[in-house]
């Protein structure tokens, strides 16, 4: 789907072999698909390519009134930090991107503040962005881990694509993400991906410490909560029940 | 197209046959294409029918990076504001109605108070209204006057089917939509529609006061007025001219 591309990188120009490359679509199937969402103003032309148009605005407005996921995953957040102590953060996924929308606070002396809200990384990059990469279909997870391999090489290194692959793996046996140490030395983070009814990950719950406050002995716990947390944040997604 | 009607009444269960009627198109058509958009996300069925999905809110939050339009909008309303002494507002399309998403205030003792931020009029109810039904096509503009019909009996009783062809053939005319006293009594609003590249109409700019602040002689100043901001909010809609 283009539109979740474009939504992936708003500022961006998206050139047509790169949205061909992301959706892995064939180039005139694409450029087909271009046409009728600029006929309708979800996408327009910029210098260089293409990126979301006036309408997609509009109607993301509207859908905030149903789906504010900050705002309906906001009481999970808290449970999570206060009964942990560490941070709690949705990650919401975007094209090959997840970007931090939300974050909570425990009371632990020393916390963990690589991501804070605003912050975007590759898909991967991190146990909520790990999370949510796994919950991808094996294609669109080749896909995104050859789209950001440039962007991984310099900032998240330690992310290798084989690193990612064996993590996608691991995260779908679990059950959950584990990241420990990846990316920042010390630090451990658990995550969880929330889907739609339609089974496509919206976003990610994590929990994350340093290293020493998530020794294995206490993750069952945190992963039980976060279950609990993600199922709940699923409910809010998913059409009503009487349906 | 369907994701637009959606828009218009987020929180309403929209039945098939309303999308149809509201859409012009065939059943098996609307049928169809909410498959597509609902195994997308963008769309989800709930008791008695259809609504925004959560990849909807999801776009349109990437969206607002680039089209924040109360942002682009508000330094015009606050110069329409400050030059007129009276109120400007901000109307957007969405589906048969029009939201009010940004109102500034002049320093007139005397200002209408009917239109507020989170204000939901139908279509042709009220001149930022009117403006915008006037910039649609034709087939659009009668499927809206008919959709509407039932909310204006009451409430917007003065705005029957036969103003609303009157003051779209007036507005197209006129290049501006003016609105003397038809809702309230004593009131006197003019306003003027901006359209994307593609022509479609995206949101209205407009002047209101109280009937003795609006009267002929002083209209070709806020008619250009309106005109120059206008012109501003669409070249933030349009791609950038080197395109």
């Amino acid at each position: 789907m283009l539109l979740r591309h474009l939504a992936g990188a708003p500022m961006r120009s998206w050139r047509l072999t790169d949205l061909a490359a992301a959706s892995g679509l064939h180039k005139a199937t694409v450029h087909r698909l271009l046409g009728g969402l600029m006929a309708e103003g979800l996408v327009q032309p910029i210098p260089g390519g293409y990126a979301l148009g006036p309408q997609a605005w509009l109607i993301g407005r509207a859908a905030s009134q149903r789906f504010d996921l900050s705002g309906f995953a906001l009481p999970s957040l808290r449970r999570v930090a206060e009964e942990t102590g560490d941070v709690a953060l949705l990650g919401v996924l975007a094209g090959h991107h997840t970007h931090c929308v939300a974050r909570e606070e425990g009371d632990s002396p020393i916390l963990p503040t690589s991501i804070r809200v605003g912050s975007i990384r590759p898909l991967g990059c991190g146990a909520h962005s790990l999370a949510l990469l796994a919950a991808l279909p094996d294609d669109e997870v080749e896909r995104a881990i050859n789209a950001t391999a440039p962007e991984r090489v310099g900032r998240y290194a330690p992310v290798t694509d084989d690193y990612l692959r064996a993590g996608v793996a691991e995260t779908r046996t679990q059950g959950y993400a584990l990241n420990e140490g990846v990316i920042v030395k010390g630090m451990t983070a658990i995550a969880m991906a929330a889907r739609d009814a339609w089974g496509r990950p919206i976003a990610s719950i994590s929990c994350s410490a340093i290293s020493e406050r998530m020794l294995p002995e206490k993750r069952p716990a945190i992963i039980s909560l976060l279950r609990q947390e993600v199922e709940r944040l699923e409910a809010r997604l998913r059409p009503p029940a009487e349906y």
